[in-house]
């Protein structure tokens, strides 16, 4: 091949790109009439909630009592039109090709949905505000409230999960999942907005926990990073597809502890109060106030291998 | 030292940072006729590829049969100027100042490379579209197939690893690995470029995964988050320096599970069908068909003592 | 709920969110005549650092020996401009409302901590080309320091630990958290600030690390994914609070290699030479040349039951 | 007035502006469910037209003939998105609240003359086409027709009439006036989107001209900078406003030449073959072939006065 | 000169760049703890005051009475913020180097100074509101009031005019002048922001305006592009420097209307109701109800000679 | 036309402007191996320049005499890697393919361009010096020089010309016309690059002045806005092209004023001096000393007619 070849070369690869055969997999049809989702302004979203949900924290508001009602409105305001397109643009993500009277009523539903969901941040903020405070408490670190609301990642990753698990209350489609995988991406936290978590959460550092989509955690929990809630396995239906919908993680008692690195994986009870050390397999229930540590290690002599 | 001491005390630092002494262990003799290897335009280039594979997922493109062609043409026209560019850059890194000659020699090779790995782009798509059904049959909380590749970190992580993996085959410095390293920043995913991984391959969350560079990983594989396959140790050259090249990492063949956190080490082969257990230390072959968990938990009373 | 509703309803919940009883626990009292530390500004400080430190690897300098002092110049100059105000907005940030005096009085402060802290530039720069060259003979997969310098994400959790750790000396409250926190977004790294870390210091791909704040590190230790030096648990004041300062983190002493996933608890003793496995949950102190590895993995038959 | 007061007394100012007696006469009723038209986008299209009419001048395509259709596809594509809704809020721009069917009759009617412009499209490259050879012909600065496409701002003025006016013939509202005024703010030169103008239009320089609304220009004309085409005066209703829509500006004939600064009024006729010299002030028609100059000036002796 | 001795060739420029003799005519000496005004916060500064005034035009904003208010409040405290910053930065521009009690007592003085000028808010909204009025009733190409707010460029103009002259009633230095010139360079109207303006007034088209800074304009003028409001001449002090703060533009009385590049110098008085035709030259007073148009042109046979 | 023929619609216009027959007269051959000149780059280049010649006036550089090397150093060579990319664009702009050598050649003739260019920089800040000096001292508005250098319109636009002047002296190509251009759509101000003028230069105000590309202007000049040094008519070629090179534009002497939109063409002489007064229309030669006005205006009765 020489280089004056090289424009007639371009060509047949797009050519060979634009088969149908070829993009039919992994294509989305998407109708131009339509909204796609927008990561960027899911996450201008997602700041504009925090900066309502925590005021002071993000440097462009005012907390005076006077005129915090000013940014708060702005804001809100903000929100519901952003919020109702992009919940519209997760209603149409699925859909095949619709007729307009679908379209508005897609619409009309997109609205009520994001005022709906409006209606939910004074509960979100309190209870992101008993996070916050067993954060604060359960860390010897943490100087302040205040560091703890603008440092630690944990916060970020539950604020989006509570943000996300409302929406999906909700039935939007696709949306909670995107918010969820923001905070994810950001902190190495992934918690399925499905998941149901009490009051009082916790998770300490974070990198690599994973709670799955049908977990349940009580109030007052820690979690420390690298846990894992997650699912054993799952029955097949007759096609081979996994069977949607069937409750296949952990359910987490109040007042646990779970330490690094610890995998708990199917439908089991972890008992009120219990502990977990780090880096246990767990694949059945266990009472509450249980104590769950590692099998001890072996302590091998230097000269025994191969390096390790 | 007071107040008006400081711009002299400034000038004192700046001298002493620019003595050779001081910065020529951790300084990249850059030479101003070769261009450096730019991150940003890498992400660029990441996110023509991301279009031209998956057509209709960023919102920037049509999918109607008459002009998808269009869109095709000018991202690939625009990847092979922007790749052309990086991957002459990636042959400038680690060269010492070259005359003209050497520099139009290079310039030829990274437009020939640019346009095989071009060449590529049907099978990779071709491939990417086999670890999208895998992760949607895989996993029950995933609504369709859009969702796997518009949501899902594994997916993200396996484009940049399948696309860093041919510009390695085709000889590239650096560039591969800074492609796999913005998807370890974005997903917590680390796969070396240099390993080689078979079809329907699927990672469950991801976050903390390492695929060493000289894994073999064969087809229908699933890896779950915090897995890793690392080597042991590695023998050193007479002058202390580890001897490069020499395969050290894990085989997995078809069809093998790995749970959460599992660390595979060595160069072992992990049989085929076998099921390894989440928070295993593995430093030895299994079979084919094997199931390893790790040893079972001690159940401490509460009152046995500091803590946990 | 009606359409024509949603104007009055949105205003019913921004006067909800503006009450008092609502934010007061979420909110921080920001003096608008003392300045917010910013994520945006702290970003460039860090490039800017990262340009000084290791001239020539982004792109905008010189690195010829007649002109790298005026890059080093400028850049040091715009680096004691914007940390002189970061460091004041820390100062501020959990003070109440002062008078003028003590506004000046800190003003003062930050500028001289910022001579301070430039002046130690030299050293950082000192110990960072220790830890390139630790990554590099430590990594069979390195192909230059070159590349270790410009994708090792370790270099860059390192580098913002370094600079952190020298502002929390110099007694900067926030800021130097902020700066870690960063890394650990950027890599999954999570190292403290207040650690204290030798000499030739690598982290081999790294997600899932774990640092904490009263860790001791001593010189040519190595880690891997996932490793946790962690606390077990700690001392509660009589009102419930945890005791702040008290010693809980582990001391690795000199040429310690600690494997993926390891989960290090409490104020225990790595001794010198020692090798700890993968896996491995540690909350004993263990001899110097101890070698410590996961106890013995189940080979189960796959008849055995439900999945895995 | 003290500093503590400041507070209270921007609540104050603000309640004052906020008082519908205060901004009704200068506030714009914008209803939410309809969107404004946007400066930002307008230039994204009129960026888009001069890359379609004007191919192979912004650096952004290329040229080839095998790959120019790309390029055109995609921008022609884009143009219909971005236009389709400016005109769409073009359309609402003035009207009342409307109900759903009255929107939806706007949006196909946006959607009709985008298309309907799109098709004039090969038309306005051709006369453009003829502006450039008269602009080139015409300078003996000029060193080519790329110079001319590249620098003139004349080409650039006239390129953004020549799309307004088409988007006018269509009724398109405020949208037209908006793109004149864009390059009326670039480049000085006012010309009324409903002037009419023929083939191989030049102006030269070109600042300060202004070409009234109901102006008639013929083929071949020049104008040079500073020259008005305006009205003398208007016919005011009987309530004393202007009536809208009668002929008040000159038809300018064939091969007429308008030197720098004259000012033509009125509904005259500058017969074809005319030179108009410069800052002659013209009210009444003049015949073909005529030769206009201003009255000879005064040479003043130096000792006459007061300084000029 | 050789290729090789570009490096040496560009150290000696920058040398003799760097010499005090070289740039102390051209230099400004700027103190680091003085802020420079700066074009960017101005124009954003504008921008808030345009949305504040003419509430709904820029897409931003609600008018339902409910929430203009929150709008309001926040581009208010915003306004006041960044305007305070660039009033101490016009303070501090030509001072010397001030001590700290001199400094506190100039960022005093600004915040003062930015609450008058807040204050003022609405008269130069009802102001405005005139000027409006007066371009709709005067141009019968102009479709509605929002055509004239949205697309004039007189009404920028004059909207900046009265901004920066009520900042120079209140004595801020510098940044008046910035804000006009920045209308002046997007509209090629340039008002002095020292000249007295009353109500009604309006520019048509405006390219080439200039108003001086004594001069004095009455209400319901109104002029028409490429018009001088100027000086003739000025008296000279006994060193050669122009005498400051002498009256030397024209005063223009109520009802006058000046036509296109008519030039008026001088301190004259153009009396109530006079009309100046286009193209004038006149340095004299001229009585109330006056019309005052240029000389008949020459009317010249074309073969009179050289060309025009 | 109906909606669903749209798609339809589109790729007909899209085929029939992909047509050579209908890009061929407006489309730029440019050839991907060449770079094209980018205005935006430039406008950086022009950025450079001025905080080159005039430290401290844009904020972002300390006058401090340790540190303006730095400054100075860091700017320099950034202007040297742009301009010589643009000087390379520029000579590649009107030429057909060229075979590599023909390139290399180009590169090398941009360096050696550049550098000589850069040569300069200490008389064009000398000769900007000695305008600011004139425009201070001939402006009573002007409260200091570096109000003059900050706000006035005429520096920036003299500035651009001097910089575009030395660049056409070493036969650059296009990149001064684009230089001067940004100027003139800046401030209304147009100056041919070949135009050669003196020192101690002023323009007032500055709006629709136009300075012709054989002008020759001697010292101590001083110009209004709308002031035309312009072209009479220029003779053909036997094709009918106008001949390009000829002395066309006026000569004026040193000490020269002339008062606003006054239009002098040809090639004539105005005497050392000399004063042209505003709205002069002046086409032959005057001679030293000389004081030029218009003829007296007539004052029409308000009787007489039809409005004006």
């Amino acid at each position: 091949m020489r280089y004056l070849e090289y424009p007639r070369k371009l060509k047949d690869i797009i050519e060979n790109l634009s088969q149908e055969e070829s993009y039919q997999a992994v294509c989305h049809r998407h109708y131009p009439d339509q909204p796609m989702p927008s990561s960027r302004v899911l996450e201008e979203i997602v700041d504009l909630l925090r900066e309502i949900i925590f005021p002071g924290y993000y440097g462009n508001s005012s907390t005076r009592p006077d005129s915090i009602r000013y940014y708060l409105g702005v804001n809100v305001e903000k929100l519901y039109d952003l919020l109702r397109q992009q919940v519209y643009a997760g209603l149409c993500f699925d859909c095949k090709h619709a007729n307009r009277e679908d379209l508005l009523m897609r619409q009309d539903r997109a609205a009520m949905i994001s005022i709906k969901f409006i209606e939910k941040l004074p509960l979100i903020r309190h209870l992101l505000a008993t996070d916050v405070e067993a954060a604060y408490l359960g860390d010897p670190a943490a100087q302040s409230k205040a560091e703890v609301i603008f440092c630690y990642p944990a916060i970020k990753a539950i604020t989006n999960y509570r943000i996300a698990h409302e929406l999906l209350e909700l039935e939007v489609p696709l949306i909670p999942r995107i918010i969820t995988e923001m905070a994810h991406s950001e902190t190495g936290i992934d918690i399925h907005p499905r998941a149901r978590i009490g009051h009082h959460f916790t998770i300490d550092h974070g990198t690599g926990v994973v709670i799955g989509a049908t977990s349940i955690i009580g109030n007052h929990v820690k979690i420390y990073q690298g846990v894992t809630l997650g699912a054993k396995s799952f029955p097949l239906d007759k096609d081979g597809n996994p069977i949607k919908g069937i409750d296949r993680h952990p359910i987490v008692e109040d007042n646990v502890i779970i330490y690094a690195q610890a995998t708990i994986l199917g439908r089991i009870t972890v008992g009120a109060n219990s502990v977990i050390g780090g880096n246990v397999w767990l694949t059945s229930s266990v009472p509450p106030n249980s104590k769950i540590l590692q099998e001890k290690y072996r302590h091998k002599g230097f000269m025994d291998g191969d390096g390790i």
